[in-house]
């Protein structure tokens, strides 16, 4: 049986600032060559090739930052770019791409991603989300893509798979028996020696009808709101009385008929520039590097460290273990990288002190 | 008794690669503001202020570097800038200079002093160096300045103090009774426990015909080299020939009418980056900012780290320790403050693997 054309939503409205100095509030992490030569969220789009096709692409970004989602997705029709007023977190941002593909398809599959994720092999993925989409086709259930741990981490939510329903190109389709938040250290261990806990990806398998009739019946307010906002005003309106909630919380944790797919290769979210050496290949010196453009490292008995430059820059470590050191635009962060997620205080204190740095 | 009008050499021909990336090869140490808000031959000059006017004050320099001297140093005549076509140590730039200004002053006083060092209070050291005018005065003794140490410094050359032989306006003559190489650690603290050595601080006050006197009896080919050398052709000629000697190896330690008036007051020759950290006041959370022209610091968490910027640039240090990080041009380094000489083997290496960074 051949697969219908796909749908994707690619949700593309963080802020980032754990990327900070790279991310700035005019171009957060999605936009930046994080984890390779191409801006992420090109990565992501990549991704689909052969899947679907840039006609059926939808992109939710924030207004202001439309133009950079054109300039790094040039092949998607400008009218599949969905600009949001304000964040209103996942759940808010699925809705309004789901109304928006049902007057296109009002049955059509959808791949919902995040711009943000590095994601391997790709062949992979393909193959896990055709099967999802054999699994979402006959609208019954809400496919969620859980991805099978490979160390005890703290920073996800999980989902516990329940009974195995299905088996469809090889991949099993399990029930979804329990959501969890994020766990202390032990729970994690727990988790991952019991095999049957999976991290909450945040990505998604859906029929349009299917996820819009979850909003009807479990966000009606949502549901209510968005249906006829087809103008940006009409959207801008919407939004302003809508709650921020993600779609886990406020459609798949109460939904009956999730079921979850596994990812079993590498996925990571790349939560922070400590992230990154879970995500490069280390260099011969034991660092990773994260360059672009001509940018250049050097190192003299330095290990361990990530460092990030934007071209024609050079960083030089000598002497230094473990840091993250990051130049980008008018700013150098130097920080342990068991440290970098607190860089977020320092974004934050930034805004105050000194703005042009943000 | 009135002093005679005295003459001022400042030495810049150092390059300067201990300050890497600030300093580059076509901006040394001595032209960056690593000291202050001045570039460090600026804050040399504006040091004579009162005591030498700028048209006796003479910059011997690298031919590459004229341009870099005449921008900090724009009072200085034009004709009082001296250039070496290649270095040859100080002996042959003394040598250069004291000619010079035998043909405007044959038996004018001179002050020799380092383009790239830090001495405070101001007003001490004009107190000693006119002191020392007033011992060379006769032109029976060449002054050196000696460093009374405040701790066992290993990186610098010291003297042994002699019998005391004069006490001129409060500030005592010693013979010199030895001269000694980088001494090891425990010889170093037995020095500064005798309270008997200085620091070979490299500044010199004495007359000129004493100077070339001396060079004609114990550096015959300089002397002989230099003496008629008018042109830049002459020089350049003159200059291929000559050995490459510190005066201190090819004069003082060879004569016997050497005298020493100590500095007992803030003096630094900035050998390194680390070395800022005994130069610039420590701020509130106690690392050393040296930032010049609307550069910023900020810190949550860290401590003991020298942070060089030029602006509009912004250092953001989170959690670390001891470091230096610099950001210059279009390079960033990072290394411990201990380990911060080594960074001219980061500069050796980036000669042939990076050379658009040196």
């Amino acid at each position: 049986m051949s697969l219908p054309p796909l749908h994707a939503v690619i949700m593309a409205g963080g802020s980032g600032t754990r990327f900070w100095p790279a991310s700035r509030a005019d171009r957060p992490k999605q936009f930046l060559p994080i984890s390779g030569t191409r801006p992420m969220i090109a990565e992501t789009y990549a991704r689909l090739e052969g899947l679907v096709g840039p006609e059926r692409v939808l992109v939710v970004t924030a207004e202001g930052q439309a133009d950079l989602v054109r300039e790094c997705l040039p092949a998607v029709p400008p009218e599949n770019l969905l600009t949001e007023p304000e964040a209103r977190n996942t759940a808010a941002c699925i809705a309004l791409a789901a109304f928006e593909i049902e007057r296109r398809d009002p049955r059509g599959v959808q791949v919902i991603l995040a711009a943000d994720h590095v994601i391997e092999p790709v062949e992979d993925f393909r193959a896990t989300l055709r099967a999802a989409a054999r699994a979402a086709a006959d609208g019954a259930h809400l496919i969620t893509l859980g991805v099978r741990p490979d160390h005890p981490a703290t920073g996800y939510g999980y989902l516990k798979a329940g009974e195995q329903v299905d088996l469809i190109e090889g991949h099993p389709v399990y029930e979804v028996s329990r959501f969890v938040e994020k766990p202390d250290r032990s729970t994690a261990e727990s988790f991952l020696r019991s095999g049957r806990f999976y991290w909450n990806s945040g990505m998604f398998v859906w029929r349009t009808d299917a996820i819009l009739a979850a909003f009807r019946h479990l966000m009606p307010a949502v549901h209510a709101g968005l249906r006829d906002a087809r103008t940006r005003a009409a959207v801008a309106a919407a939004y302003r009385g809508l709650e921020s909630v993600p779609v886990d919380k406020g459609i798949m944790e109460r939904s009956s008929n999730v079921r979850m797919l596994p990812i079993d290769y590498r996925w990571n979210d790349v939560g922070s520039w400590s992230a990154l050496a879970g995500v490069l290949a280390p260099d011969a010196a034991g660092n990773w590097p994260a360059l672009s453009e001509g940018a250049r490292l050097i190192v003299e008995d330095a290990e361990g460290c990530v460092a990030y430059a934007e071209g024609p820059e050079l960083i030089a470590l000598l002497g230094v273990r473990d840091l993250v050191v990051v130049r980008s635009g008018n700013a150098t962060l130097v920080a342990p990288r068991d440290r970098a997620e607190e860089v977020k205080r320092l974004v934050e204190r930034l805004r105050a002190e000194g703005p042009e740095f943000v």
